[in-house]
């Protein structure tokens, strides 16, 4: 994919940071031990306590990493840990991105060891945020740690700013980046906070679709009505939304928006090459990822074009009638649904929202009235390939692993990069050493060690490859 | 609607008959309150007691009109009551059917008097269970007081059989006509548990529909997936039912199952008639009652056809995905969605099930599978104008309203009727005196004072009518 073989920069502290790395692994590990052991489910306000725990556990790791400046801030909900190490004026600042809090663990019977005891098998840690994201932060702290023995300091102004809320979807990182925008500046931002393909192929995520999350009222008679009585010549709302969201989208999986479909960019040739020839299989992994053996959607264009770049429409819930157990007959006065829509990086979903709500009122059936909601929205994002940091971050993963990265469409949207985007104004290299089988959110979440250690030397190069420009 | 203006039969014990209900009219409205002030809530255990001290009050009323035989029957739920007045082995029989049980009253503040404290305003009774169906029970009951005042016992052979569990859908009644429908033999079966269309319009009604109730299962990828990650490759299969359910039946209300369509006979040219020529304006009636402009469905069909022969197909909820407050983007491994069908008299709901299954399986979109589970089904009822026990009820109005009885069809199922119909092989009268703003099953129930008046007149009429066949 990247056709810039250019030759590898040589990195004259690589050999010292891959050597301490190495020499301290067990220490680190244990270390990570810890901060995973402490049971930080930000969404349960029982753990209130241990989400404070992990986030003085991380202020500390700070400290002892060297960090001249790191604090506490308190929030609304849960606390931002904040550090800055000045390098110098001249040097270029990278903000690094992460959480201390977690998932829930139900089901609970279906771990194999207990979600906070931290248990090395087959080459993996299995915990509770192992991948998602303390294995992920503490690998970036590492790197941190690698070059302040290595050379006393890291070789760029580093900007830590960690949250306790993104597993709840608080809002306090939102506000206080709106907030203190001109007190964060950086020249680039780094979040290891998703996965790469396969352990053999690393990638890089260049693209998050925006997100806009609605919901659809639909209304019928004045009250609730008995399908004995009424059935036959009473508007149900479930059927009236089920001919509308059909409308919206049938079968092809076309979203039946003319403005939308007016609006997308064709894809660069050589991405949509890639997307086509499907290299590495993507289809047939998905299909078995899922479980089915066929994939529903726009099939005329490749899934990987599919997942990072079309727009798409899904019902994520109808609520309206009677869904408990056995049989009841009413034909509801009105029902609801949730839906939500994935972005193209650069459309607007306020914009959107104008549009699929003009879509609505095309597609309403007769005898019914709608209402469009919009819940939430968040931007894309798309950051060049030729950007200084996304190449740095290249070089780092080359030099690691021996193999260019992939750079990648993600479909799913990570706000917080939208925000740092748009507020700092800075380019945001998402560089994640999760893998498909983290099974993270769900029982038995695990990181592999060798991604661990690789992970924490690839972050080394990356600080001492962007340092360089 | 009634073209047989036969000549009125005189019936000479109706001035005697009258002068009773009208001459006992406070003791019989006492009595009336008496039974009404019990709150028996069959579908709450907490009301259990009540739900016996109902029964009992009634077994003593039925000792009190002087009935030779009657018992309260056990069940594995609420007790039946049963009574027998044997008149003579000429003498037709009727079996009487009602039920002693109420709804519950939530929501209990929009109540304008306590739904257990009988209150009369605006010539109303006001309280749970006044039109279903202690009320219309009640009516019967003096209309047999009226009787055996006049000559000593009804006019003809009598059975009652009274149940505990109609509001909370219980089985043992049905349980108790399959096992003893040699001891209930009867020539007809009157049911007074229903609705006139108007307090000046008298109404029988001839035919119930059918009901199959079922569930439909679907099942996409083999977990719960997010829909950044996997939206636009994956089933959803909340939008799968959408498509599947718009394909069963679309926009203009017809019902895509061709074995169906096939097996509805054309309806008899005058009901069609009538039908077309809606004298009554039922359209806007039900327009205004349901506070809708337009009527949604077959509008090709005129509405009492719709309701009354048509077939429906309605959906009663949707579950799958979320339908919490806010937002979650997950897309659904599964949805199944709550679908019944109203069938004409006439088809078996057995067979229908097998017609929907294989439609199902036809309307099923590429990437999804499918189960159809059948709840529960009840046959539905038709009952010929020319019968004699429909000609007496038919005289009987004729004779308190003083116009003839339109014959309707009622879109509702009341499985019981068909069950009698089925097991004793005897027509089902159902001639009911409530109206439709007597708000059955919500806040401030009630019952016209002068339809219970005119219930007793009628009814004791119809007794004297059927015992001369």
């Amino acid at each position: 994919m990247n056709s810039q073989h250019e030759k590898q920069t040589d990195l004259p502290q690589l050999a010292q940071l891959t050597a301490f790395i190495d020499q301290n692994w067990d220490n680190l590990v244990d270390s990570l031990r810890e901060w995973l052991s402490i049971p930080s489910i930000s969404s349960q306000p029982e753990h209130g306590a241990d989400v404070r725990t992990a986030a003085d556990w991380a202020q500390e790791y700070l400290k002892k990493i060297g960090f001249p400046q790191c604090s506490i801030i308190e929030t609304a909900g849960h606390p931002l840990i904040s550090g800055f190490w000045k390098m110098n004026e001249s040097a270029p600042t990278l903000l690094i991105y992460g959480h201390y809090d977690v998932q829930p663990t139900d089901p609970l019977d279906e771990w194999q060891t207990p979600p906070f005891s931290p248990d090395i098998r087959d080459g993996k840690m299995y915990c509770r945020g192992a991948s998602d994201d303390k294995g992920q932060v503490f690998l970036v702290l590492a790197a941190l740690q690698a070059w302040a023995k290595v050379q006393g300091a890291p070789p760029l102004n580093i900007r830590v700013l960690l949250e306790g809320e993104e597993e709840a979807g608080g809002e306090a990182i939102s506000l206080y980046v709106r907030e203190h925008g001109d007190e964060l500046a950086a020249d680039s931002v780094l979040i290891c906070d998703t996965a790469m393909i396969s352990p053999t192929q690393p990638s890089l995520i260049t693209g998050l679709r925006g997100i806009l999350y609605t919901e659809l009222a639909m209304n019928g008679a004045r009250h609730d009505l008995h399908s004995g009585s009424y059935g036959g010549v009473a508007p149900n709302p479930l059927h009236g939304l089920c001919l509308l969201l059909t409308r919206l989208k049938g079968e092809d999986g076309r979203i039946n928006i003319p403005e939308l479909q007016a609006a997308i960019h064709p894809p660069d040739a050589e991405e949509k090459r890639f997307w086509d020839e499907d290299p590495l299989k993507i289809a047939a992994e998905l299909a078995r990822e899922m479980g089915v053996t066929e994939l529903v959607g726009e099939n005329e264009f490749a899934p990987l074009e599919r997942l990072g770049v079309r727009p798409t429409l899904e019902i994520h819930g109808i609520l309206g009638g009677y869904t408990g157990a056995g049989a009841k007959t009413v034909i509801p006065a009105s029902a609801t649904a949730k839906l939500s829509m994935r972005l193209p990086a650069g459309l607007s979903p306020q914009t959107v929202f104008s549009w699929l709500e003009k879509a609505v009122y095309r597609a309403c059936p007769a005898g019914y009235t709608v209402k469009l909601h919009n819940l939430h929205s968040g931007d894309g994002v798309a950051v060049s390939k030729e950007n200084s940091a996304i190449q740095a971050a290249s070089r780092a993963l080359r030099t690691v692993y021996g193999v260019d990265p992939i750079f990648m469409r993600e479909g799913g949207s990570i706000p917080i990069a939208a925000l740092f985007t748009s507020t700092l104004n800075a380019p945001v290299v998402l560089m994640g050493f999760g893998l498909p089988d983290d099974n993270i959110h769900a029982p038995n979440e695990n990181l592999s060690l060798e991604q661990l250690r690789k992970g924490m030397k690839t972050v080394a190069a990356f600080f001492g490859y962007l340092a360089r420009g």
